[in-house]
């Protein structure tokens, strides 16, 4: 039986806790302010946000404490007493991590929380050949060579974002089944963690590259619509699904598999085991039968691939013509089984899609005009992403700069020292 | 140019429409409790809800006067004072009222708050044929008839929910495609109005009959998934898409058409105008040619075409067998399509599916495990619908009674005097 002590303690733990959320919630509000409104002295900051200026000034200290917001040298003067300090967002003081892993590919990018970035690399690698643990190794190298460079220039590492394309239980980061990589159950938040010996303070968010592609899609802002659907253009299609401008994971998170809806039932066989997978018309291996078929069989990352296709067809090559125009028919029914069941206000096509854009948009908005069950009120814009095949790695990214921006004490007290201290910002 | 005095009225008006607001929402809130949370005293409804005894009883004593809560004979005992009486939901001061527009026959149901079924009635009828204008005709004849009757029970008509198998302009309640009807922009809402003579008063909801019936399936008790697709199987084939506990409209509100994913390049020739369209393979007129060639060109209500199904399946009738194995493997691709797409939680069959779901559903669950991309962990029950044909009048009656629940003061303050003179309850 608990004593009246225990009973005790626990309201006063439960009051500490609720005190805290509120705490963090407010952080965040001043910070929102500060990044989206401009800049403010901490008492435009009290009106704006409806606090006290006390309990302002308290939370843009803590703020420059963990060198998420400094102070310029110039001043905004108030309705009483002298002018205060202006404030603004030092994105400097911590980075965001994002890896991609792609059949063909692993690519490495970081960002200061301002998105300025810091470094962006990418190396052609056969991830199909060298098998799941040996990949996962390689991304661990390359993530280790960005934190020691990053850690050179002062600024604090808040998590890392990967970039899989396959089927990822998020909350475990466990790949449970990549079809183009032939991988089963990877655990590769466990096996990164171990091999770069990152502690539970940094987080390390594993999810489908169509989901941070769409989320990257998203957030850009030549983005207006909410509801927006992301197509991958590589080996594999998936899409990534955007509804009231969050994400729709589905009930496991395994939603947007596109690539598998069987559009001709005499197609040809598909890796998942079935036949005429939307997949097997437009995928890129696809691509490459039909508009480059010297180039099937050989080893190439999936851009130069696009970059090959684009300059025949920019030269008027017929087979490369003739084959994209069968691609865009073909995507225009896969967008059109989207827009049919989803109605989204918006298509973006990545990956080698983006590339060939001029030369498979059209065909396939003639066939998503002639398939939209509702007409031309739900025929939305296709447009080809503005990242191309950078999208996935960027939405690795963004979705740790958005949990600081969300929770900023995710980033430690010292920071903003930390950083000062190297002389960089 | 405003005066000041203008400036102070405007100032005035907001705060008392901000007052409005508060007290509609504290009104939702109480009438909530008393509903789901069994029978209270207003002492204990005040500690529920932590606002004071003295607003707790003057909102009671409103909902009384809206006839949307009554005291009953018992009392609650407190902590002080006498014991409070005791206070329940008085469900049958308001009536709902659904109507459903299908191609072979119109159906009115209305209900109380507390969800008693008022009237049921359904009536064979070619809406083909008879065209939009007379069909709405008829549509307003029996609606007429059921709101004189619901009149003389003494209950408030809320309002009308209406559901037809066609993509709708919900804010306007026009229907502004329905292949099956051949309808085209059909204003249902305003010619109703002025049919019946209704004022603005009176909600008349236009939606798609997919939409409403998943609603229906997923406010039910037997329900336990926050993302759910619901299947009609009628001429038709529509889903309604429910995610994280609400309606997946898209964008303009025409999501769910899932009867015109093309699954057959090479297929038979769709309504639509398009090739191999699901619905072309599964919709009522497919289920005949295939199991039952001697209905096909009679006209038949959907549910009688369904029992008939069933009975030559029971009695093992060996076209019926098969044609229905080739419906179930059909609608297996046609299911794994919105699972791959979605990951619901689970898929509701609706209309004959639900009548025949012994001979289909064991054929589908085989061909949805094949093909679900991401295994069995994404594989989701396929149960058939509880309601049947009723589910999307069902969902009319149920967003108008929603309304309520959202918004008591959409009842009048005499309508629980006027409930009461009556004698009925």
């Amino acid at each position: 039986m608990r004593g009246h002590g225990d009973e005790a303690n626990r309201d006063s733990r439960r009051g500490a806790i609720a005190q805290s959320a509120v705490r963090r919630s407010n952080l965040a509000r001043v910070l929102g302010e500060v990044r989206f409104s401009g800049t403010h002295s901490r008492a435009a900051l009290a009106t704006r946000t409806g606090l006290t200026k006390a309990t302002v000034s308290n939370l843009v200290n803590e703020l420059i404490e963990r060198g998420l917001v400094r102070e310029t040298g110039r001043r905004q003067a108030g309705n009483v007493g002298r002018p205060g300090r202006i404030l603004e967002l030092d994105g400097g003081s911590s980075a965001a991590l994002g890896l991609e892993v792609n059949a063909n590919y692993l690519a490495v990018r970081a960002v200061d929380l301002a998105d300025r970035v810091l470094l962006d690399r990418r190396i052609a690698f056969d991830a199909v050949r060298v098998g799941a643990s040996r990949t996962v190794g390689e991304l661990a190298r390359l993530a280790g060579e960005a934190i020691a460079e990053l850690a050179e220039s002062g600024a604090h590492l808040v998590g890392i974002g990967v970039a899989v394309p396959g089927l990822v239980d998020v909350p475990s980061g466990t790949v449970r089944y990549a079809p183009n990589l032939y991988w089963q159950d990877v655990p590769i938040t466990e096996w990164l963690r171990r091999r770069l010996a990152l502690g539970e303070e940094t987080t390390i968010t594993v999810d489908n590259e169509a989901n941070l592609a769409a989320l990257a899609e998203f957030g850009d802002e030549s983005n207006t619509v909410s509801e927006l659907v992301y197509l991958t253009g590589e080996l594999g299609i998936g899409a990534g699904l955007i509804s009231e401008g969050g994400l729709l994971r589905g009930s496991d998170g395994y939603s947007g598999e596109i690539g598998h809806v069987p559009v001709d039932p005499y197609g040809r066989k598909c890796r998942c085991g079935q036949n005429g997978c939307l997949e097997t018309k437009i995928g890129l291996a696809a691509a490459a039968r039909t508009a480059a078929p010297d180039l099937v069989g050989t080893f190439r990352e999936p851009e130069e691939q696009a970059r090959i296709l684009l300059r025949r067809a920019e030269a008027g090559n017929p087979q490369a013509l003739t084959g994209l125009d069968e691609i865009g028919r073909w995507l225009g029914v896969g967008i059109s089984i989207a827009v049919n069941m989803l109605n989204p206000g918006g298509v973006v096509l990545g990956g080698y899609f983006a590339t060939v854009s001029p030369y498979v948009v059209p065909t396939a908005m003639r066939e998503l005009r002639a398939r939209t069950v509702a007409g031309e009120t739900a025929v939305c814009p296709i447009t080809a992403s503005v990242h191309g095949f950078t999208a996935a790695v960027r939405g690795g990214t963004s979705v740790i700069t958005e949990e600081v921006f969300r929770d900023p004490s995710r980033v430690p007290a010292g920071a903003g020292e930390k950083h000062r201290a190297t002389g960089e910002s």
